[in-house]
Order: structure tokens, then C-alpha cells, then sequence
């Protein structure tokens, strides 16, 4: 499989960013075709020792790279991406890859 | 489900790192009790822009946060985090989080 990893920092107004988060980037990124898989955290995205600098984490897994790729450039996936400016001032990090599970 | 995120920086020396991780540190890590599912980047680690600071990314799954907790406590827990000073220099990232599937 091909995984999206979008890891969001604290917002100023976590609430704020929630209620987007979940009422509308949500609903935009779910019409991405080919995802699989779309999995967000629930509370805390904490380190093993306390606290991270992260606010929110989504793991979006495709069939594979390629499949990923095309999703992203589509135009579901380019509107999802131009939806994060509305709620992700504070930053997000995307990270792709293929991944094999052991 | 609960994940525990591994974002492993680039290694000075990617081959011996890879070397290492997948004939030491995985047989390590795998002896975690609880380890629902254990996922590892093939290939690189991108942004959807190009190169990541990131050489590789796991994603380690648990029933539950408790579990997670419980299994990082653990001595095999303990032996894997112990294991990363013997290849994970470049630094790690990991994070922690109780998930849902939307």
C-alpha cells in the first residue's frame, strides 16, 4: 500500500480547528478516489515521554504509489490540498510513501 | 486502534542503516506483545513537493492506546527503544496516538 501522512501542529483555537477539520476537510477529502483507508487520531498526538508539537494525525492509504500520486493530482485531491489553508496555519507535514507490512 | 509512529531521519550512511533495521531492529520490535500490525516504508519518504528529511517511516499498530502504553513498558518494548542509540543517531521522531477509522 501507498501511505498519506498529514501530521498538523497545534492551532492557536484547537476547537476551531476541529470543528473544520471534521465538518469540512473531511468531507472534501474523503471524495479523493482511490483512498482506502482514512484513519485520524483521537486526542492527543503525544511522544512516548509527553507532549509532541502535534495537534492532529491522518494516515491516508492508497493501493500503491502510483495510485497515490494520481489521487493527488486529481481534482479532488488538488481541492483537498487548497483546503488546507483554510485550518492548517499553523503547518502541517505531508509525508508519501510506499510501505509493505512485515 | 492506537499507532505508534516511527519517522527515523537520514542515516549518514543509509545501506548500513537499512542493514541493520531490517535484520535487528524489526526481529526486535516484532517480539512486542500486542503488535496488531507493523508497517514499513519501501522506497523513499516524501513530501507531495519532493525529498523529506526522512529516510524511513513505520507505523505500529495496538488494539488500544492501553495496549500501546502497556507494550512500550514492556521489556521487549524496552529492548526495541533501547536498540534505536545502536542505529537511529540521525534522530527519530515518535509519536503516539489513539486512532480512528472515518
Amino acid at each position: 500500500m501507498a501511505k498519506l501522512l498529514a501530521l498538523y501542529k497545534k492551532p492557536n483555537d484547537a476547537a476551531a480547528f476541529n470543528d473544520y477539520y471534521f465538518s469540512t476537510h473531511v468531507p472534501i477529502a474523503r471524495q479523493i478516489s482511490g483512498l482506502r483507508r482514512y484513519e485520524v487520531s483521537t486526542g492527543a498526538v503525544a511522544t512516548p515521554q509527553g507532549e509532541s508539537m502535534y495537534h492532529l494525525a491522518a494516515i491516508l492509504s492508497f493501493d500503491s504509489m502510483s495510485a497515490l500520486e494520481e489521487a493527488l493530482n486529481s481534482a479532488q485531491g488538488q481541492a483537498a490540498a487548497t483546503d488546507l489553508e483554510n485550518f492548517a496555519q499553523a503547518g502541517v507535514e505531508l509525508l508519501v510513501f510506499e510501505s509493505n507490512e512485515l
